[in-house]
């Protein structure tokens, strides 16, 4: 475990597939998207993996429920939400749960 | 959520990092287990990515707990573990939970 995370935290899974919409202001969006996260309350890491066919997933670690539904309901985030539905996403599915073990093997942090 | 699906559920989110070893051998493994993983007790789905520069997210959803163990201790993919260790991949994460909600767009499948 990455030293300051507690013993069980919470995760959002999010699958997506891109649309054929434009690259550069979809990385823009989602480069700021994931710098936010980093200064939200309670947030203690990223995952985020997109081949080249567009699927993707992405998975936020956080320390409780509250802070993923503060992050949820942030107005720039909102307005990325908003931009996904309408153009960077054909579809995403979105999850969230309760991580209660892990196992690393090579690897000190996230 | 997948008709069928339980309202709450578990998963497992491997992460990992790809080393230069052989493609083919490590396609013929990696496709082994995921048809493998399919024919198990509580077995739900799965999702997986993997960036052109080898780094992967394969997300396996399962209908309890006493599955993901099952499953951890089936022969067949002990074998393929180590060799996940040995030469597939430099590093890798392994992190189980429960998933407890769950919404999508655009999508009526896993």
């Amino acid at each position: 475990m990455p030293s300051g995370w507690p013993k069980e935290y919470y995760m959002v899974i999010f699958s997506s597939q891109r649309t054929d919409s434009e690259q550069s202001h979809y990385a823009v969006m989602s480069e700021r998207m994931i710098e936010l996260a980093h200064q939200q309350p309670g947030f203690l890491g990223v995952e985020s993996v997109r081949e080249d066919g567009g699927l993707g997933i992405t998975i936020s670690y956080w320390r409780d429920r509250d802070s993923i539904e503060a992050w949820r309901q942030n107005t720039e985030h909102q307005h990325a939400q908003s931009l996904g539905r309408q153009d960077f996403y054909s579809w995403f599915q979105t999850r969230i749960g309760m991580v209660t073990e892990e196992r690393a093997f090579g690897r000190d942090d996230i």
